[in-house]
């Protein structure tokens, strides 16, 4: 038996797209290497236009030649103002382009109605506006029974797909943070948006946001000149580069007033967009609510080293809630107040920045959309993640690791590849602290939407926290000899009165006493021969997930409508996160019907919904395949009458039927990826019955 | 093949104590039946003292006589100030009892050192301070990878053992909420606690906190005399009832100071403990974070019950921080000001509480402590569910249902049945809308600690958001036949000028309606005829869990100490919480060692840590024993050198080992509950070698 048990869990089906976590996660880790084989033949690239290229064709041109221009005065030494003023009618052109092509992709895309979608989220209460009854506040959003089983159900993969795959040290950390650790963080000071307020109503708007609204309705105005347009386009390229000074002049040159009542508008001041709140009693300890989950990594970095036996590299993750005080949030769950993250901070030795497992995805391809590329008016385009990286257009090793797990995460849970980029940040659009950074970019009817970030972060963060507290945010790595160095650590007892071990001095302390003892006349010198142990404050590759813009992105990716009619909307989830994965519709309220299939359902771990409504059966169908369910059983007369009881089950995507008696266990071999749909069509009678019948 | 995959599947062992969760639910629901069973048989009751009750008997007999008393003036309704100087008294005795009771047990259990179990969870990163290299804050803690994970595997029972199998809608909600919603809750004016300052360095101290250990110190002196003695008691007892005046008195006649500067205190002010913060750059929406997560269900219900298709019961959940501005934090992760919670708001028809399943469990019996039992001076005793509810001393079925299923739930995560009993609460210490309310509870070094509330809230907090918004928040219930009833809801339409539908207003309004058309004479008597819903506002029974409280209790539950060496401590965590299921231990750091077992784990589904330090193979068994690993295998000479490979086998709690080859698909058999390690230890050949060799 026990052989038996062995040689059919070898048994394993692939499931044609995607699989599930439940029962092992042997499935996933062949399904990595299938995809990653089967996409290095044929890729999805991102849809080709010919038509629209055409189009499109000038315009890259135009940025061509700007780029070209920029380049050759960056090779020339040119002044910073000149370089600047050459950058902008780059970003002006590149961002003409952008909408064009957005306006084309848009057309394309004609046949998703956002509406739509949105009227199914809200009525199936996916998610909607928390405290409505209260009248509702805005950025806040409450996930219903259906939104919270797929965002558990994402994170759930999440945790094994990266957690488990990659062992990481997994953590959870405190939400309020004193202002200490965000000082040194950054955020105090630098976290912050412009805001104007309506001079009467007192209403706030990000200024940038109400600048780009105004300023896109002149441009789209007839009666605005051409050199006007040029002037707006220059404009709205610049925009995060603006200050006070430049915000109020736009403001006053355009006349900008309140979008709603017309007012006049205050002038701009810069607003912090962490939540702040006081922590005990006394009122002394201003704290934050967090913006990211990192930080709450980094200042525990000393106990995850030794928790890793002081080794590098190794990765840490934490999953949990973050907060932004948005000034005016907006774009649905895109741009909220509160949302839930999962990060991962994975720390490398900053001379040697390979990774072991690199090579498994050397061949899969990535559509890139380079730093290079978008000076050149390009388009992402197809590369394998083994060229990115050997020509440089990818930093390092563990950068495109990650890169590429990201992909195949999200591909794993629905997102779709045609819709799917990374797009590299430009050298004036990084972070200053960072050496390289890819966001994995979903497009949706909001345009491109950044779903992931992955950055190389280089040591900024744990440079910080060891300036502002003194700790040694350090790792050590063992010399292959012995070196005389004054930039290593002193790995020596000293009979110095008062030093006890110098292992326990930072570096400066250790330079600064050998300093003393040089000056001295003493022996130290000589000591200094027996370094062995290297002092590094290692990078940190940033892999950070938006938990609710992925839901979002993957919702309007698998929003679907039936050919033959318009009214049936559903959702085509893959199994691995749909909220429930098997309906329950018995065809009578009798109670006769009521003791086939949920218990045993319920045995065998597989998460389902019971349909008792008196509805047609078609009708009820089309509800469980608005919920993303992808597999139903419907309890008839038959069920009820015959023995053994046999009833149907139908798969949502092709709303095919088949009849058979051992239902759970099929069921739960379908979720799990043990059999697959069309195997089981093959291998039970197909049940013909008309979706629209009674 | 799938036959015998089924037969396979269904030849479930189970785990001599507990199961675990990652094959299917088959083997909790069994479980349950099984404990159930077992446990009205032999039921291991809290442990027998014969010589303890010696020393109690006395004061058990006072409180008796006291309770006696308080009935007889309650019974001959005596004035309000008599009974309650009675309770008083009562209140005094008792917690002499309780207090002696502690002492008693605590000599018991002398061999538990909490000290080692803290350096344990600090030295291996369970959990530690916040932010700890900026010095910390106080009642903030952050849970490493060990800690971490248990946590996870907490959640991810719970969401199986009550989200799915009691088919609740789980939600996710909102952290910061508008003042006004808990303006209605009550926790804007009710959720406080009373403190004072330190009049020189600011501390801040909880007062009733202050006050006891003061008076414990004077309880304790040589030469405190009896009658003072008497008097502390009657002010101990009362505590919970004092105000600012009564604190202000007793400060000043025990002349009480700041405990550590012994500087003069402020007069005792009420503090809110909620954090509060502004939503949005206006300043002008405060809100709060929330204190427990039950309102976000309570102001979505009406979306909840029409996910329900408009029926009753049901039952919703959430898993989610909670914020708590403790005063001055105290008994580590048990009292904290950021913590996790997971509750479920079942609400039922007040006038129909029984529950469907409940005959499952009406022979399980349970360690209860009832109100009257406490006034009697008694202990906690066994009775079975079904007698209490039929009773009446638990109030329905409903909230015995939950009872039994809160028992089970901490049974199988590793609660220690001999260290937990659910007390109820005595009707003045009860808030007030709630009608009957049981703490589940478990002995700890810090005392009976409360894990998890188990309340009947009657329909205390539907009420109040309807009257704060008007909103209906009440469900329709079918009538057996129409009825003329002014306190029914009417469902008709109705042609009145401005009025389209009946069914739309509230009861209030439709009385009103009533009243208005029968003074106008108008013919409306005769369609209240047709009222054939009833409109009921549910009761909810509230489960609510708090995940650090019970993961610590089960911390202190599986701290052992090997019996033959003080120094090696461990953790005997059943595997479905354990934060690790199976170690890897090579006995070289040689590369060929490398390839072994670990891909092989994680392809399965085994969360596994492997061990490459060159410790000996006696001192990383500890290790792994300390972080509660139930299997670990060693990787040896032979396993790399011999075809095919084999390799042992260790459990954690019998120390025993086997050798063997399809190592991978045991220990997800075991770790699963398919294969118990009895069994395993019949099947295969032991390995014998002493632990503490190289």
């Amino acid at each position: 038996m026990r052989v038996a048990l062995l040689a059919a869990r070898r048994l394993v089906v692939f499931l044609k797209n995607r699989p599930s976590f439940c029962e092992t996660n042997h499935q996933v880790h062949h399904w990595c290497s299938k995809v990653t084989s089967e996409l290095s033949k044929s890729f999805p690239s991102l849809p080709v236009m010919t038509d629209i290229e055409e189009i499109l064709s000038p315009l890259r041109a135009e940025v061509q030649v700007q780029g070209d221009i920029v380049r050759q005065l960056k090779a020339n030494k040119a002044s910073d103002g000149e370089i600047k003023r050459a950058v902008t009618v780059l970003k002006a052109k590149k961002r003409a382009l952008d909408e064009k092509v957005e306006i084309e992709l848009r057309s394309k895309d004609d046949n998703f109605d956002r509406s739509k979608l949105e009227d199914l989220l809200k009525q199936k209460f996916f998610y909607d506006q928390s405290f409505s009854i209260y009248g509702g506040v805005q950025g806040l959003y409450d996930f219903g029974p259906t939104g919270c089983a797929i965002k558990a159900n994402i994170l759930s993969a999440w945790r094994q797909f990266f957690v488990l795959e990659e062992q990481l040290l997994e953590v959870d950390c405190s939400v309020l943070t004193p202002e200490s650790v965000l000082k040194a963080s950054g955020h105090v000071d630098r976290f912050t948006d412009y805001m104007v307020k309506d001079t009467v109503s007192g209403e706030c708007f990000r200024v940038d946001h109400l600048i780009e609204a105004a300023l896109e309705i002149k441009l789209a105005a007839k009666d605005t000149k051409p050199e006007e347009k040029v002037e707006i386009n220059r404009i709205l390229a610049q925009l995060d580069n603006y200050g006070a000074a430049e915000f109020s002049s736009i403001i006053e040159k355009y006349n900008i007033k309140s979008p709603n009542t017309k007012n006049d508008l205050t002038p701009p001041q810069q607003f912090n967009l962490m939540f702040s709140t006081l922590i005990g009693p006394t009122g002394q300890c201003r704290g934050y609510l967090r913006p990211e989950t990192a930080q709450g990594i980094f200042v525990n970095f000393q106990r995850l080293l030794q928790f890793n036996q002081g080794r590098l590299p190794f990765g840490a993750a934490q999953i949990g809630p973050a907060f932004r005080n948005e000034i005016s949030p907006r774009a649905g769950v895109i741009r909220v107040r509160e949302f839930t993250m999962a990060e991962i901070e994975y720390f490398v030795d900053p001379n040697d920045k390979r990774h072991p497992k690199f090579s498994q995805y050397a061949e899969l391809p990535l559509n890139l959309l380079t730093a290079c590329d978008q000076m050149d008016g390009k388009s992402a385009r197809k590369i394998t993640l083994g060229e990115a990286v050997s020509q440089g257009v990818i930093a390092n090793e563990t950068l495109g690791y990650f890169m590429a797990r990201i992909f195949l995460f999200l591909y794993m849970i629905g997102v779709d590849v045609k819709k799917f980029r990374f797009r590299q940040h430009m050298k004036n659009e990084m972070a200053h602290y960072a050496c390289d950074c890819w966001d994995a970019e979903c497009r949706t009817s909001y345009g491109w939407v950044e779903c992931v970030g992955c950055a190389d972060r280089s040591c900024y963060d744990l440079t910080q926290h060891t300036k502002a507290t003194g700790a040694r945010l350090v790792a050590e790595r063992p010399l292959a000899a012995p070196v005389i160095n004054p930039t290593v650590f002193l790995n020596l007892l000293v009979l110095k009165p008062g030093v006890s071990s110098l292992s326990l001095l930072s570096l400066e302390a250790t330079r600064k006493l050998k300093t003393e003892l040089e000056a001295s006349g003493d022996i130290l010198p000589r000591l200094f021969v027996s370094f062995t142990v290297d002092e590094i404050v290692p990078s940190v590759i940033e892999p950070s997930f938006g938990i609710g813009r992925i839901m979002y992105a993957i919702l309007e990716h698998n929003f679907k409508i039936r050919e033959n009619d318009q009214q049936r909307t559903f959702l085509s989830l893959p199994p691995v996160i749909a909220p429930y994965k098997c309906s329950v519709l018995p065809l009578s309220s009798h109670p006769d019907f009521a003791p086939f299939v949920p218990a045993q359902l319920t045995r065998v771990g597989i998460s389902h919904r019971v349909d008792e409504s008196g509805g047609s059966i078609g009708r009820r169908y089309a509800r469980t395949d608005q919920i993303a369910i992808p597999y139903g059983i419907t309890v008839d007369f038959d069920t009820v009458n015959q023995s053994p009881p046999s009833a149907t089950l139908r798969e949502r995507d092709t709303m095919k039927q088949i009849r058979l008696e051992d239902l759970p266990d099929l069921v739960s071999d379908l979720v799990n990826g043990v059999v697959s749909w069309t195997d089981a069509l093959l291998n039970y009678p197909i049940f013909e019955q008309q979706e629209s019948g009674k």
